[in-house]
């Protein structure tokens, strides 16, 4: 009997535990969820004979590597940064290592002994980084098998709303860890456009965004992630010419986030205090507006920033930014106070489903021309539960698992899911669950 | 007979030894100048009978604590840093220790020893932090000692190039470190404006800059400096209701830096590689413009920042970012390979002059009513080794340890030059040697 070990019952966990379960009894598996509560490991069970809950205090190395001993592989679903905490416990105890999280530098250090212990550190195996890898890899081998050459790959992908379920005027709501959105590209972008290397700086990157078109769901809006240049290497393009990946959101949204940029209220580096009775939402905007006693702020806003329109003015009000409501926080770094002011305003209803779309657009050049392939991936949720994040982190990573298992998977080391003996069949069992890209045919 | 230890014989220690060693006869003295080249410290004692020269080492504990045990007060040229190091000794051995330098946090943390063993250590006792709090703190000591009220206080400082040496686009040469020049501003700046806490981003700072007139030698731009806000304290202004420090530029300056910054080009956080035949300064400005393969650089630029005009381009021009001239510097951060650019182009020349220009603008609350104060010091440079930084950085610590030393300063503990003990007869000393404000009198 197989065991595998999952670290994290949250709701990115959700689809990837179903998926297992389901053919755990006939496959003779033992799914093993460990989590800080017990209650939610029992709830993703669902009473399955072959799941056992555990509740898991990660700072008892005794209990954590002998959960880890009696496993044949172990699945992180925790924050990224406890990954190296389980992932070095792993290498000792010789077990296999699978997460949708980034590699690493920590986990890269491990590169050469996980070589030369023959296990799988599987990485970036979710969404995005994961199914971005994936369907791009599927695309690019073909061209290169061809004997084409790729001159230019941009990738987006966006966790947003629903249609229907975008119904503020930003169009958005939390799908994802709130402090990261508010801090979302912050350092500096860094992508290749026709063999020059482009940079830019964090107070400019809401401003140069792309438009992405689909379809029935709309014009989007791209903006450039952090580094580019690295998947070069990842994605085997050493001589592609524009190489840019980045994030989605609704139309509409850049421009009104990058007054919050502008003002330099997404700062996490200094701390405020508005702890007095004049602790208001007005008051935090106006102390990054200069002092004017002739000028309203909304007069201040608009002069200091003259691009805002109407359409930003409503995004801005609709937080309550211009009224006198206490400030939900008073102590704390500008992106915090920022953060607790949007939470309640882009919390997700019960009603509420989410939307993950994402797009790849390459040029490809062959004998007979350059053409333009482009290849789009749109999911909803269900609902709050069966979301359509959780189901696109989570279903990736489980059919790697149960692949895994099967003896399907001979590669070994530090991996993404760019090796074509994972990618095709995670890609078409994917499929099967109705994840499927709709993509122009490589002529 | 006093022993009086100085580290470092740069150019900025010209007018304090000089001071020092003029009575160093007559009042039984010893100048012991200490610096990593002893030829340095020999040139600066011109001879003179009561002037040592030592080379030192400053990683040498020994040697450094032998020079210091024989020392009656301890003066630091040196680069802000390593004052700590010097401090520590000056402490274990119970010297007096004075700097031009802003009290560090390592400093704050010896506060209670300091106290404890009954030394002065004055820090800040130079230019700007020095000769600003001192005709500041004379301005508010008479104000409130009428019992008037500072409503308002803006001060601002910089160090610039004479009329006549001010001779290229930017009117603007290296009279300081170059790479502090290249990052003045990072980080947010905070100040009190009318009661209201108020943050610029750096990416607003330059555009946020207030005029500043001084008469006959024109019209300047102040742009605020990083923390106004902890000055309450060491001014006795805790209820002002505007508080502003800042440094000034010469007109048109702020505009066209602004260029730099929002181009993302004063970044020190990440390396670029220009290490190609193509590594040029037009490439380098190219990789923070957008890639159109219709318009030219310049263009680019322009639609980037619209608000950039013919002044501005032609200070752009005048570093030759528009041509094909190799990189000074190929690889390094944004911000290190500007600083090699502007370098040989912001270079003093043999005959340049250098201008030190402060002002201050109080609003001082009477039974009379509300009245504007101005304050203001121009000093131009004889030359370029008795330059009027020289002058204002070093006279103040000199005069500071001569008046020390004939017992005239009882003051002990971590100290600023704020008090009346000490500014009042260091700022007559000034006006001696012509280091004069004119001033609105106080009503």
């Amino acid at each position: 009997m197989n065991t595998i070990l999952i670290f994290g019952a949250g709701k990115s966990a959700t689809y990837l535990i179903d998926y297992l379960l389901k053919t755990a009894a006939q496959k003779n598996r033992e799914i093993v969820i460990a989590d800080l509560s017990q209650s939610l490991a029992e709830e993703k069970i669902k009473g399955n004979p072959c799941g056992k809950a555990v509740a898991i205090d990660l700072k008892n190395q005794e209990q954590r590597r002998n959960l880890i001993a009696n496993a044949s592989i172990v699945i992180s679903m925790l924050p990224a940064h406890l990954h190296p905490i389980i992932a070095k416990d792993c290498l000792a105890l010789e077990k296999h290592f699978f997460t949708a999280s980034y590699e690493s530098e920590e986990l890269n250090a491990f590169r050469d002994e996980i070589e030369k212990k023959e296990l799988l550190f599987l990485n970036e195996c979710g969404l995005d980084p994961g199914i971005d890898h994936m369907s791009a890899m599927k695309i690019i081998d073909a061209a290169h098998a061809k004997g084409y050459t790729i001159q230019s790959f941009k990738s987006f992908t966006g966790g947003l709303m629903a249609p229907g379920s975008d119904n503020n005027p930003w169009k958005y709501k939390f799908t994802w860890n709130p402090r990261n959105v508010v801090l979302a590209g912050q350092g500096t972008a860094k992508y290749l456009d026709h063999k020059e290397y482009k940079y830019i700086p964090y107070h400019k990157l809401f401003e140069r965004f792309e438009k992405i078109d689909l379809g029935d769901y709309g014009i989007f809006e791209g903006y450039a992630n952090r580094d580019s240049l690295g998947y070069r290497e990842v994605y085997k393009l050493q001589k592609i010419s524009t190489l840019l990946r980045g994030t989605l959101r609704k139309e509409g949204f850049c421009n009104a986030w990058n007054v919050f940029i502008q003002l330099g209220m997404t700062d996490d580096s200094y701390l405020v205090d508005f702890d007095t009775p004049q602790g208001t939402k007005r008051a935090f905007l106006n102390s990054f507006l200069p002092f004017d006693k002739y000028q309203s702020i909304e007069q201040k806003l608009t002069n200091f920033l003259p691009w805002i329109d109407e359409g930003i003015m409503e995004k801005i009000a609709y937080l309550g930014l211009f009224s006198n409501e206490p400030l939900p926080l008073k102590h704390g770094s500008p992106a915090a106070i920022l953060q607790a002011i949007l939470e309640p305003k882009w919390q997700l209803q019960d009603s509420d489903k989410d939307l993950i779309v994402m797009q790849h657009i390459f040029e490809i050049k062959s004998p007979r021309g350059i053409q333009t392939l482009k290849s789009s991936l749109v999911e909803e949720g269900l609902n709050q539960t069966y979301t359509a994040m959780a189901k696109t982190v989570g279903l990736p990573l489980a059919i790697a698992a149960d692949l895994f298992l099967d003896g399907k998977v001979l590669s070994r080391g530090l991996l993404r899911p760019t090796v074509q003996e994972l990618y095709e069949p995670i890609l078409h069992q994917l499929e099967q669950h109705g994840i499927i890209f709709h993509e122009d045919t490589l002529d």
